[in-house]
């Protein structure tokens, strides 16, 4: 059938895994020869740090003893905070997945009475495992998911702890010296994430297969639990971790820059540290998880779908593993585009950062073309069928390759709309920044008005994406679009995670009380970071649309529902609730946001007033209680909204059943994907139309200038309102479309038997 | 058959109509003998006014001839701008008249290629009547209800600037005086209008009639022209009138209060006439051809559909007129209402006001299910069968009884909730007002928060509706549900009328120079104004949603598509589209008030500089100036998202086919809802949260006050940035998804024939 046997892909997918996590590796050592010991970095100015030994030039203090040792003791602070927050936060969560992996095994097992035996197969004919024995696996593959998902957010979370004092310490050399240490540490992220991911899912496959042998379909559906379970963690990660971060963020600006009139990341604001460990838990680690929660659900999606068409009633293995090809192939392909950043090119001044990352989107995106082509034309038969609603449809192998290109460019333009929208090198934040003149007031107005206006052309190259794709493969066309949006996901990982790291690099800058000129340089490395992390919000929403219909597919294909007929009042009041959860959800977590932020900004408040000698910088203020208090909050606030998110699917499917769930899940997903492009976009445009009057580049942005100006202050203001919206209501809401639907496709053997209860008895 | 023959409708329904219109003269009579020339108004003094002669207290100043004449010029001014402006936009809007009843009837009458022989029926069997006619009628009935929505906004702002001074001057008698002139005039509003739409409907019928025959049809068809009329100059009138208002609104705050510091209303600010011909404009002529077109449209709705049912069918006359019955017994029903307020009881103090109010929403609702009941018995048979996509249903008259119940009473549970979230009775609303102590940020940020937590009860009212309604009678119990919802909608609009009346009468107050304790009673009234205005918005809103869910049923049955299946890719993209839709043009309406907001500042801020005195009050404004600018970017910028929402429909009918605009109409309404009703909420709450700190009542509010401070400086903000959700974007939408389901309506027989071309030929 295929060209590529089924020997050749036993082979390449696993190595396409190794020889990612060994380029991460890789990346990680070079990291680490940038020593933050006092010895070594008067020998890393002595040129033996492995990069070769050109200084681009002379900085004073560079051999600073106290400068070093200043710099280790922040980082050290940070990565402390960090890791006691995000083992606090497991100790929740770990309850929550016993809890969770109990629910999953009694109410899948329960489907034939926890019976033993064999049945008949839904789809095939022949004798299938029971549902006891997939409810055990599939509760085995949540867990592991969800272990996944923790381990890639944590190591996440350590290599940019690790880097950051690191990127500081480079800047002294030159702006590229430092953006180079910033994107290698962001690559071992993006690689760790995307390679494990993969090797995890693989082995996993592997396992499960020796139990199921030829039941495909039961062994498919198990393997649904590792998505949910890496979904469920991601929810975690990004709510708990959204609200950490901005808690602290809103609440040392609040005090620090606008009562106090002391710059950003001062060491004299007590919540300093609190706002630079949650850069680490809510961007890092927390937009770690949602992406392999993203990359894990499409998977499984196709996977679903496939084992019920042609190549899983042929039992072509290698036909089968065409997702799992396709992100091994990608893994290459970033790991090329790698390259062109940290060793094919060199950064001389800060105009060139931003050029650089988006020629990173750009080259990846062209090469993956070349690499899906070729992946088609060698793991697919030229003809096939694929599972449509009850019917197969008939699919070649270059049909495939458009569903997978069409979701890859798609997100390229997601990514360049976003930057359009968010970058102040372009009109529309100019405009905001603008705005300013009248007042706060006016600088919401434009910025609520500018991230509605962003969602149009995404939607449109989404509403493109699934129609193309739909209409080549079905669902499974959609999750292969997901996957293929998904699927240069190294590289925009590393893009994502340089920014986090490049702000740490610079409030460790301003702490350790390192000169102007590197804050500046710092300073340039976030500006481009605050596009590319609107960039990468970009995509992250932009895949999770895709993702969570191909989900929804998958979950109407097992629930045996043909058709979702939204003048059917049991879909429509589902269509009309589920758009209104995304507004539940947001409420919550900006409400959240904004309690957590008001407690902290009374911490800061009482230790200005009360710490004699702070605001003099003689007294050291009590950064402990600060980052307790952002604890506490993120792991008290994030349960009403994630039972929100956990419980709705089993609620709405087990009282009024698939129908009305399935509207709930569209509806959802048609209105939070529009919340959540705007919030991201409408905060990135204010962040970075605050940055565009502090920097003052450009005669229109110094007339509004300077900082402390009262065009200044407002849009502080903005900034301040868009965090919550940018970094936690937001991007949680990809979480929300896809758990939901993830969840619904886990429990719909379960709906399909027991579900509906209401409309049974009324 | 029914009880009720059909001379007894015959002659019911006009009696019903005329008795409104008699009850709003006769209103319009009483607040008439509020003289305001000075001379009579020493005769008012003296107790003739026909009110009976009590006066609560005496006033200083009562006789002043000076400050009557001022009230007087006052209100010739605001009165002038407001006719000004409306027939400035009559000049573009009748263009567009024009225009679009050409489009009308070129488009409906090319379906039999402009054929003048009768032709097949569609659903019952036998003749009906050319479809070059039914254009024809289509388009005369198109321009009627576009004639009789202008003449009701007009009417209404008329009444509303003629009652304005008058609520000032009997302010002086006391605040009971004032309430019952402001809401006098609300009802000679709210009367007005549904006694007029309710009886040139009517007539309209039964002209129609005189030519259609025994063709009903074709008959009901071509009113729904009616609905597509009055909706959009609805759609003019909330955009138009909303951008007007706000952006002399925004404008006059943002130089008077914020940086002039001078109080609102300020006859010193060159932008308060335009301000306050705004209110007339915006919230009383918007408001009225809004409610106006939701009438219009839901009973066009059911009409449609009662016409392929068994009451067409069968020629039934009476039950086909039942839902214009049902608008009849609202109007003797709101007539008794209205007299609890205005005769039975009698206010005296300020703290009574809003209870009043409340309470006519209570009395209304509970007499109107008496009055549905009844009507319910005597117009339908106990039997009779609903047509529901493809299908006949069996319904009894009962059934139908609780759907117009159910309609009714979730308008009453969305108005409570409303109330409940912007009042600054309740926490919601003072918890807002208490995150103003961080600052304009935290407010904003609980501000939103309120107003997406605000969506979840009204949806879930919204959703029963829908459910129980459509499992008794489809489509047609929605319909039906939504005219419950809209039957008490002249009280409803009394109430909603007489918050800018009250608010004007303040301005005008504060102009004229009259004592504090004049215009503390005018902020009183206002202030109950303030949340009824908000509850207007509430119905307003819910109504709209049910309305356009029947006007998409009766599409989708005159389009011959039995099933909107989520699941066919065609169908989903439009879902996802239409979700979007909402946001595209919130953008245009936000942005709009933006711009125009910043050239009203510019201006104000000119004539602040270059006047000399007009600061010491010794120059007088050039309040032309600000007029002109607030009338020339309200027209110029509705055109956009009037483009937007007439042009879509068109466009992807015609291009995507019914299928697509199906999913568009079903996403513009489940996403449009939300915003509405958010973005109204959050608007509501801020303007009330810094009543709240102004008012100072409790140990709270004076914790945050008083004005001035920095509390309610970031309250101020709020309020600014509310404006514009709340009587722009928000309210506009209701007319988004309202008006795009009507023209599908419409055009549905067009689309049926020539629709979808695109993907007929790709």
């Amino acid at each position: 059938m295929a060209i590529l046997g089924e020997l050749g892909t036993e082979i390449l997918i696993p190595v396409c895994g190794v020889v990612g996590i060994v380029f991460a590796v890789a990346q990680w050592f070079i990291v680490s020869k940038v020593k933050v010991t006092p010895g070594a970095a008067s020998a890393a100015g002595g040129g033996k740090n492995g990069y070769g030994d050109y200084l681009i030039e002379e900085e004073e203090g560079l051999n600073d003893h106290n400068v070093v040792v200043k710099c280790a003791e922040i980082q050290t602070a940070i990565s402390e905070g960090a890791t006691s927050f995000l083992f606090t936060m497991y100790q929740y969560v770990g309850m929550f997945m016993v809890v969770f992996a109990a629910v999953i095994f009694v109410f899948l097992g329960s489907i034939e009475g926890f019976s033993t035996k064999g049945q008949p197969c839904t789809y095939s004919t022949g004798t299938c495992k029971p549902a006891l024995y997939t409810a055990l696996f599939s509760t085995a593959s949540f867990l592991l998911g969800a272990i996944t998902s923790l381990v890639s957010g944590f190591l996440g979370m350590k290599i940019a702890t690790y880097a950051n004092a690191r990127t500081t310490l480079e800047a002294r050399k030159g702006v590229g010296k430092a953006f180079i240490t910033a994107f290698r540490s962001g690559a071992v992220m993006g690689f760790l994430l995307s390679s494990s991911g993969l090797v995890v899912l693989y082995i996993t496959i592997n396992v499960f297969k020796m139990y199921y042998g030829d039941d495909w379909e039961g062994l498919f559906e198990s393997i649904t639990g590792y998505g949910l379970g890496g979904s469920s963690m991601a929810l975690f990660g990004r709510v708990g971790g959204g609200i950490y971060t901005k808690a602290a963020d809103v609440g040392a600006d609040l005090v620090g820059k606008v009562e106090r009139n002391i710059p950003e990341d001062d060491p004299r604001n007590p919540a300093v540290i609190a706002d630079n460990v949650g850069d680490n838990v809510g961007d890092i680690a927390g937009m770690g998880s949602d992406l392999f929660g993203s990359y894990a659900e499409s998977s499984c999606a196709a996977l679903v779908v496939a084992s019920i068409s042609s190549f899983g009633i042929n039992h072509d293995f290698t036909a089968m593993c065409y997702p799992l090809l396709v992100s091994s192939v990608g893994i290459i392909v970033c790991l090329l585009t790698t390259l062109f950043a940290t060793d094919f090119f060199e950064i001389k001044a800060a105009s060139e950062i931003e050029p650089a990352l988006k020629k990173q989107l750009i080259i990846s995106t062209a090469l993956m073309t070349i690499g899906v082509a070729v992946i088609s034309w060698l793991a697919l038969p030229a003809k096939f069928t694929i599972f449509n609603f009850g019917a197969q449809k008939d699919v070649s192998n270059w049909g495939l390759f458009f569903c997978v290109a069409v979701g890859l460019w798609a997100g390229l333009i997601i990514g360049f709309v976003t930057e359009y929208y968010t970058s102040n090198a372009y009109s529309p934040v100019q405009d905001v920044a603008d705005s300013c003149r009248t007042g706060a007031a006016t600088n919401v107005i434009f910025g609520l008005a500018l991230g509605y206006k962003s969602v149009i052309i995404p939607i449109f190259a989404i509403a493109v994406s699934i129609y193309v794709s739909f209409s080549i493969a079905a669902m499974y066309g959609i999750a292969m679009a997901a996957l293929g949006m998904l699927s240069t996901m190294a590289t925009g990982l590393a893009i994502d995670a340089y920014g986090p790291i490049s702000d740490n690099a610079g409030g460790i800058a301003e702490m350790a009380g390192m000169s102007h000129r590197i804050r500046e340089r710092t300073d340039a490395l976030d500006a481009a970071g605050n596009t590319t992390a609107a960039i990468g919000k970009g995509f992250a929403i932009g895949s999770a649309a895709l993702v969570s219909l191909a989900l929804f597919g998958a979950f109407v294909s097992r629930a045996g529902v043909k058709v979702v007929d939204v003048l059917s009042p049991k879909v429509f009041i589902g269509l009309i609730v589920g758009a209104m959860l995304p507004y539940w959800f947001s409420a919550m977590t900006m409400k959240s946001v904004g309690s957590a932020a008001l407690k902290m900004v009374e911490e800061v408040r009482r230790q200005f007033n009360t710490i004699p000698g702070l605001m003099e910088g003689t007294a050291k203020p009590d950064y402990a209680t600060c980052v307790k208090i952002s604890t506490d909050a993120s792991i008290r606030e994030m349960i009403p909204p994630g039972a929100l998110v956990m419980l709705t699917p089993l609620i709405v499917g087990t009282l009024f059943g698939v129908e009305t769930l399935s509207g709930v899940l569209a509806g959802a997903l048609v209105s939070g994907v529009q919340i959540a492009i705007s919030a991201s976009n409408t905060g990135g445009a204010w962040d970075n139309a605050k940055k565009y009057i502090e920097a003052g580049n450009s005669e229109h942005a110094r007339s509004l200038g300077p900082k402390g100006s009262d065009c200044h202050k407002a849009a502080v203001i903005g900034d301040t309102i868009g965090d919550p919206l940018k970094d936690t209501s937001g991007p949680s809401l990809n979480i929300l479309i896809k758990l939901m639907a993830v969840e619904s496709l886990v429990f719909a053997p379960f709906f399909a038997t027991y579900g509906g209860v209401l409309f049974k008895y009324i």
